[in-house]
């Protein structure tokens, strides 16, 4: 057996120390694993650390933790602490509901991924280890015995800076062995976030694979562009090569990328089957994404019929302190000449906990001013992928029917 | 400056924890950066550590550091110590070749990701942060000003159990905006990757973009299917949602993923233009992946025309105690047959290092004792990236052509 897995991690190629090899190579055949997720949504961690002093788990998972742990400062900041049993330590979760969470450990103050969790997410420059409390509201986020779509990765040419900028596309199951023509979806990203997020954090194909096999979405492309106009790709993808991006962007939400949009809407519609017309079109996004659909919509009057706000920013002032672009300007007269135009459907939709909260009341109350129709939707919890993953998944079949 | 960075935070819709806000969203602001890259092919890496007893620096980049270091038994094992500045840790690897290297830091005997590095690597189970060392030998790992292919994961029906399996699909660049029917290069990862080793390990896309764009190689679609017939998918992305794959794997070389190859070729065929034709098919692969190329082509004389065996595994016995299954019986018969049905390119390529060399040595007599005209590489180094990505480069532009 010892001989079979060293050919294996041999064979495997990667190998980068000895180190290595007894570490992390074969989860599966060491005598602890983690996480282990129980039916009754607990889940028990285990880190092997001798040499450590104090270890805890962290990640948004210990704030849905109900178990039941001394309330302390280190727990106020997101730190359950973890229980040391001769250099083994551990600990349970208990009373999670059915969700994806992440989390990672902090030994001796430094964040160490679970070595023996192979399911691993960036989110911006944050790297954190996965993991799936199975249940009704989770379901959707693993596909099974459903028929698959495909996801391309794609450039387009873009006129600002004369760049190729990098997009995601999911194109629904049946799309190659058919000849049909699908409706879109231009599903955006938060800010910090790219062409990725939605389908690694937002589990995005997996939702839509699910809501398409049982008859509750309508078959459609759903285009992932990157709303950071500063960057081309995704880290590692693009002309920057490994040089490390910088984080702090510019070209966010400040009208560039609303101006460049069309741009994506025509390569798209010369790229793909798709149904190029109002009727057949959507846009939604989350946050930073939500200030765009907001903006797209209004800006474009011709081009949605269908407009999804997930805890949007609503405040174009913040980014645009030396005065706002035309972009962002007369919002209401142009919100009242996009509903002229006519919309099948405004749908927002923000946690009770949200930072935005505020400010989305401020806007709602304006929309209710000016007598415009929309659907509200009010969630728990914050400013988080726990809500707009459950938004995309409520939104979806409000589309193209 | 500090509200623009939390906002900025809190709009990236991720903030797992206060411990994060301050730790690792914004790299790009702290004091110190790390790596940083030299030209002169130095890196230099920076860990806030201040808890720590002792810091090692490893991962494959330490073996190729020819830094002035002491010899220890530590370096011995592909780890190199930091030096501590008041918990502030720090080490200079030197003299190192243009090339893409991993690494991570050892914390008192856990191994931690650089939380500085937003470039982070999934091979199997492991974790690893990468770092560029730019120059000749590397430039065609980043693909800057030149047209880029499109990358699609697609998935097809097999009848080995019948379920979905999932491949990754390179397309060059234009094949959207033309009618051309291109040729296509099957390339097969080692046991223990996916179908999304060549594209993050050995980035092919990017290999292929600019080796195309030059003129070197033929535009060309790059079919990456996944060769263990165990799993249907990478991690996190099959039917077995977030569960921890077992990657002690019953299906990589036991005949299985060869029987039922044809239907990978068939939709392959049957979804995108490609000209499906023996003169205008190739299959490559490592480790494995070049085991498959082998028992492939000589087992389907009629579908290669280039065959290119990276670091082969050559030696069927080993996962086949209880007898060969036919598919790997008679190999200087079949290989015999598939020259005289026509072979336009053999090619082998091993480094000197290689845990598999004697057997390709003898692997190479049995061909020479055959009169089987290929093409020999012998490069510096052993089963690794840094010479699978070289023997693509130094393959690609050999086919249709």
């Amino acid at each position: 057996m010892k001989k079979l897995i060293l050919n294996l991690c041999l064979l495997a190629g990667m190998l980068p120390s000895p180190l290595h090899a007894q570490e992390a190579i074969m989860p599966g055949m060491r005598d602890i694993k983690s996480p282990v997720v129980s039916e009754a949504g607990s889940v028990q961690f285990w880190l092997n650390a001798p040499y450590a002093k104090k270890v805890y788990i962290t990640g948004n998972i210990t704030r849905f933790n109900k178990g039941d742990f001394d309330p302390s400062e280190q727990q106020a900041k997101g730190l359950v602490p973890m229980k040391n049993d001769g250099g083994l330590w551990e600990v349970r979760l208990d009373s999670l509901a059915p969700d994806l969470y992440t989390y990672k450990f902090v030994v001796d103050g430094i964040e160490v991924l679970d070595p023996l969790n192979s399911h691993v997410l960036r989110d911006v420059a944050l790297v954190s280890n996965m993991v799936l409390v199975p249940g009704e509201e989770s379901k959707d986020f693993v596909a099974a015995g459903v028929p698959r779509g495909s996801v391309h990765t794609s450039w387009y040419r873009s006129g600002f800076r004369d760049t190729d900028r990098r997009l995601s596309i999911y194109l629904p199951a049946g799309y190659d062995s058919s000849d049909r023509y699908y409706p879109v979806l231009y599903l955006l990203h938060g800010m910090g976030g790219d062409e990725t997020a939605w389908l690694d954090q937002g589990r995005a194909a997996e939702i839509l694979d699910n809501l398409i096999a049982r008859g509750e979405a309508e078959p459609m492309i759903v285009v992932m562009p990157n709303g950071n106009m500063a960057l081309d790709a995704a880290p590692g993808h693009g002309p920057l090569g490994l040089d490390q991006p910088n984080f702090y962007l510019p070209h966010t939400m400040d009208g560039v990328f609303e101006t460049y949009f069309p741009e994506i809407v025509n390569y798209v519609d010369s790229t793909f089957r798709t149904i190029p017309a109002k009727e057949s079109r959507a846009v939604a996004g989350l946050s930073m994404g939500g200030f765009h659909s907001l903006y797209l919509s209004a800006n474009y009057p011709g081009l949605f019929n269908y407009v999804g706000l997930f805890s949007p920013a609503v405040d174009p002032t913040q980014f645009n302190k030396n005065g706002l672009p035309e972009i962002y300007r007369d919002r209401r007269v142009k919100i009242k000449d996009q509903f002229r135009q006519g919309v099948r459907l405004y749908y927002l939709a923000i946690g009770e906990d949200d930072f935005l909260y505020e400010d989305n009341k401020k806007f709602r109350a304006e929309l209710d001013a000016d007598s415009i129709p929309y659907i509200y939707k009010e969630s728990k919890f914050g400013h988080e992928w726990t809500n707009w993953r459950r938004y995309l998944a409520d939104y979806l079949p409000r589309l193209f029917r």
